[in-house]
């Protein structure tokens, strides 16, 4: 089975923000982008939270980009000191920062004026290359350059770019996914469920233990592009639930019997 | 301004979950380590979310234990197969994975019996040289080795783990924080802010637009650990604000003057 198959798209992301390090701000974008990622058929593969800082954003940037189809990230591309992020991009590919003339254009038609601060304008550095990502919300756009996609990192604003950027990506095959309740603990499955994982290496089998969830112990998540195959490993392991809920006497309709 | 003082303590965490990427399941873990690290005073410096892969789980936790005073990793310490957590740790530290006694016997008080099933003995594998990490939510621990922290994916075992983890870290010099609202845009107060970051290099300033808040424009938030400097920077940007909110006739008490 091929890792990398012409139809497997991936990405990572890197969140910036000393806010979601800190605690200040609990981070709500990874789950929207990967729930973006999972609709469009990509397949996320590593997410990295970094500080607001030159070194660390470049270094995600550049590992993230040689590795994966797209990269994403959110954060830091405001007006104030704090906002490094269109910077460290920049010098990421090796390019000069610039006004984007596009970008002031928007920002002039957001402001009603040709006359935009210096400092507002700072949110039209794009690197010489780029090309915009719609921001329907507030205006300042974000930019793609190469196969990274640079958003920011208020979440409303970022799915409105989310938003734009969906038309243009090249989405993979998607994943299918079934979920499978079971009744009985996780370590009375695992055997089974490990075996079936063996003969089925291209279904991702998951098992995740449920608190406060009884008569249900555990969810057994299966996930493939390929529906037939996905069908017949989630039948296998149905029936392996089944046996196991006839074994110890669970019935997931009503409460365990006693 | 040394960026790493004997009194600067760090850390990295490393979410191991496909749940996460996938977006079946929304991170919580983040925010929780966060906080547990601003309360101690340890300097969260990045995070990394990566599959349930041996490779992706080495390369993350090898690199951020060369990087950091602490690593923190939740996720896959269960019986199942897709639970590679332990076995990843292990190899990434080059040595062997035990059934370890303490573990074991921690498994036999909770179930009850000196019969541990095989499967549940799973999870008492700790890498040999590792150390428990009592678990007083459902029994089976986390463990520690060298300055790595391999705790349970499930929020609330995180939490009964970490409780467990605070007695025995060494914490460092707590971060002091202030926020100061702005009523002017993140464009007017830039250029202000912007230098006095530079007079208060051992200060982290951020800027926050904000949404809805109206009228709140942007959130400022200062971070020190030295008081003294912290209020002295605060004080600074307390004066930038009043000054714009005269010029721009903004009273954040009430609604914005018209």
């Amino acid at each position: 089975m091929p890792q990398h198959s012409e139809s497997v798209v991936t990405a990572g992301f890197v969140v910036i923000g000393d806010e979601i390090l800190s605690g200040r701000t609990k981070d709500k974008n990874i789950g929207t982008v990967a729930d973006f990622c999972a609709d469009l058929g990509i397949d996320l593969r590593e997410v990295r939270v970094v500080a607001d800082d030159r070194v660390a954003i470049i270094e995600a940037v550049r590992t993230l980009s040689g590795r994966y189809t797209y990269v994403f990230t959110s954060g830091g591309i405001g007006p104030t000191h704090d906002d490094i992020t269109a910077a460290a991009i920049a010098e990421a590919f090796d390019t000069p920062l610039e006004i984007n003339a596009e970008a002031r254009r928007i920002l002039e038609e957001r402001f009603g004026t040709t006359d935009v601060s210096p400092e507002r304008l700072l949110m039209a550095r794009v690197p010489v290359g780029g090309t915009l990502i719609a921001n329907s919300m507030s205006g300042a756009p974000g930019f793609a350059i190469g196969n990274v996609h640079v958003m920011a990192g208020v979440p409303r604003v970022l799915e409105a770019m989310l938003e734009d950027l969906a038309t243009r990506l090249r989405g993979g095959r998607k994943m299918m996914s079934v979920s499978i309740d079971c009744g009985v603990g996780e370590s009375f499955v695992s055997s089974g469920l490990g075996a079936i994982q063996v003969a089925y290496p291209d279904v991702k089998i998951g098992s995740y233990p449920q608190f406060g969830r009884l008569p249900v112990y555990a969810q057994l998540v299966l996930r493939a592009v390929d529906r037939d195959r996905l069908e017949r490993a989630a039948a296998e392991v149905q029936a392996l639930v089944d046996r196991l809920h006839k074994e110890h006497n669970v019935d997931l309709t009503g409460t365990p019997k006693t």
